[in-house]
């Protein structure tokens, strides 16, 4: 019989277990975070109705981005990002809610594209957002800010330090309102500045000169990688209304404590939902991983599931992105997270395992993570190297000895000390640890 | 424009955030109990070739099943259990992990038949597996029922008292070779057992009688469902061997501390891969839930994926199917869980923001869940109608006075009563609540 195959799909992640324990502890901080700043955790399907996940209805071409699947009449498919999926939500849940609602999510998404470097095809990202009706001041766009940089933060022993840029939308606009381009110029111009990272300042510049053929506004628009917005103060309306908000949302970033704050107009979130301020963050020690986290202010976003004004600001956290590839690099000391057994009890003989049973369970009704080896006839050799090798910070050895004695060998691994103790010291010993 | 639809699709579930809350809070507890025992957690992908998913071909049937799709010439499918996707990853991981290997998984399955009640098309499960090279003692069985045991009674003031039922594969097999069946007959024998909860006795009765047309064999494969092995005590040496092996099983149970266990060979669990003991969970309380848990040994299952003998014995619990089932049909007091806000400050104008964040920040630097109202021009009476809806424990209001006072004027809003006070004192009362 041929065997089949044990590696997982490319683009798909498995991790080893000391690795998914350094990765689920870095979610539970982040987590906690999330629930002390007042942020309700939902957790939505992982598949929606395709019309739910897109406005489009070139299927091949959606076909080849997601994983789609047809049930009877329906076409169906996995989410890719967590917005979508908490609109149609709240929008359902109108009159359930109180408003503004504050929602974290922690899930899994999907990409149905060949699996590039670094790109994979299932992945976590850590969704914070905060959505109001009709109004919602832009203190809630700091706040959310604010909460990015403190889940970060709680991490920084492994991912260092972050720091965050913020771009405007509205400024964007107002710039080409200003500059006269017309609407098929504006998009492709903001598709050239959302690739720019990509494409390098030659290209970039040679694709402004494509849409624009016009010397002068190729400048304006090259000018604001150079200098912001300073050519454009005193020059319209709007572009000084988005101007002055972005220096007064500087001011209340500080009011909020957010450190390491800058603007920066090429910050433009690509072509999704955004409507006003936008911003990423990225990590001082770790260029390499893009964008940490991102996210705006989106305001138009439900309006295909309801007729109510939802207002909302939100980030994703790029977690795969960020530790997975960390972790798979090599670059987090896992060390610290190899050793997560305390006690392991090695019963020599069938005779000692209903004591070594009262122990186990003893110390696991303390919280003292416990294994126990149950091939219980193997040799005393056997079972110490099972020991070693799980890294077990103590040994408890129950022979015939120690179950005539109620007493336990308790052997610290780590030195090779032995001694003999009641389970209440034990207990009381390994509680320590 | 027509609005879209605001309801997720039939057999997906989405909670409120404050039956979320209750399904988070038991899932963290008994994943702390499978953390203390010693199991190492797995997070797999949820989407595996289809080859690994099945051993069939015919496509059309495993279609309505399963989510399958296809990417490029790749059959691919998302998975409807936790162990074949296990069975993968220690296959393919042999010289890495230590043996017996104890993991666990917490995580979503798929079934892509049409919904029915109770019967979700996305659930959870949590598993726990322990796998061992060549031999695993029956002991690591009773240590499976154990924990199981332990994470269930870890949330008994929700489901109430559990208890197990054994069964044992070996034990049908030797009977139906002493009753001398066919191999078509074992088979169909085998479905109706599996059925036979369901069907009642009147047509199992029928059922037996269809395949077998010999009244004295019906009768004595009836007699097991009344007098369990009694009939088969000395017929012959298999029977023998399952029927010592069970009573040796259940005094080690006793050993391992486990409650309300009994033997119970109408317990087979189906048509799966099990080779040994079974067994099953249900809640004395929520007889309607059915199985709350399911499990046994299962000696055959990585052999499609590696040549070494890996023999298991795990279980799955039904996260979705008790936690989700009990809150949907309100058999749960969720009142202890509306509260999870202890602070809400609420800043009376946008001079007292940047007081407020202070306080936030602070607050939440202590772990104290908090969140802040920012749409601060909003008069107090919404504020506090906000702080009222989301049943936060205090209000901190913060108006012209309390900043220049840097003092906080804090609202108990059990009690209606509120008093001034500095930071710190506001950071000592809430650290008690």
């Amino acid at each position: 019989m041929e065997l089949k195959p044990t590696k997982p799909l490319s683009g798909f992640i498995e991790l080893s277990p000391v690795a998914q324990r350094f990765v689920d502890e870095c979610a539970a901080r982040m987590l906690g975070i999330l629930r002390v700043a007042g942020f309700s955790n939902l957790d939505l399907p992982a598949i929606e109705r395709a019309e739910v996940l897109t406005d489009k209805d070139n299927w091949d071409e959606i076909e080849t981005q997601m994983f789609l699947f047809q049930k009877g009449d329906t076409k169906m498919g996995l989410r890719y990002d967590g917005t979508v999926g908490l609109s149609r939500y709240v929008a359902g849940h109108l009159n359930d809610l109180t408003f503004p609602f504050r929602a974290s999510q922690f899930s899994k998404r999907y990409r149905g594209e060949r699996a590039q470097r670094g790109r994979y095809r299932e992945f976590y990202q850590m969704d914070m957002d905060i959505m109001g009706i009709n109004t919602l001041s832009t203190n809630y766009d700091a706040e959310i800010i604010s909460v990015i940089q403190r889940t970060l933060n709680s991490v920084s022993e492994f991912i260092g330090d972050n720091y965050v840029r913020i771009g405007s939308r509205p400024f964007w606009d107002a710039l080409f309102d200003y500059l006269g381009l017309n609407a098929d110029q504006k998009k492709n111009i903001f598709i050239l500045i959302d690739k720019r990272d990509k494409m390098g300042d030659e290209d970039f510049a040679e694709g402004l000169s494509d849409v624009l053929k016009n010397e002068k506004l190729e400048n304006e628009i090259k000018s604001v990688f150079v200098t912001g917005y300073k050519n454009f103060v005193n020059k319209s309306d709007n572009l000084d209304a988005a101007i002055t908000e972005l220096n007064d949302f500087m001011k209340v970033l500080q009011d909020f404590g957010v450190k390491n704050a800058e603007i920066d107009l090429s910050i433009t979130r690509g072509l999704a939902y955004y409507t006003g301020l936008v911003f990423e963050f990225k990590l001082s020690s770790f260029p390499e991983l893009g964008t940490a986290a991102g996210g705006g202010r989106y305001a138009n976003l439900s309006e295909k599931f309801s007729k109510t004004k939802i207002i909302g600001v939100g980030a994703a956290i790029g977690f795969s992105r960020i530790f997975v590839s960390l972790v798979e690099s090599g670059k987090i000391d896992l060390e610290k997270f190899d050793a997560s057994i305390v006690a392991a009890v090695l019963p020599m003989g069938n005779s000692s395992v209903p004591f070594a049973m009262n122990v186990v369970n003893a110390l696991r009704d303390k919280n003292i993570a416990t294994t126990v080896y149950l091939d219980a006839d193997k040799k005393f050799k056997n079972q110490i190297e099972y020991a070693d090798k799980i890294k077990t910070k103590y040994s408890l050895i129950i022979g015939e000895d120690e179950v005539s004695s109620q007493q336990i060998m308790v052997k610290n691994m780590a030195t090779g000390d032995q001694e003999k103790m009641s389970l209440a010291d034990t207990i009381k010993l390994l509680k320590t640890v």
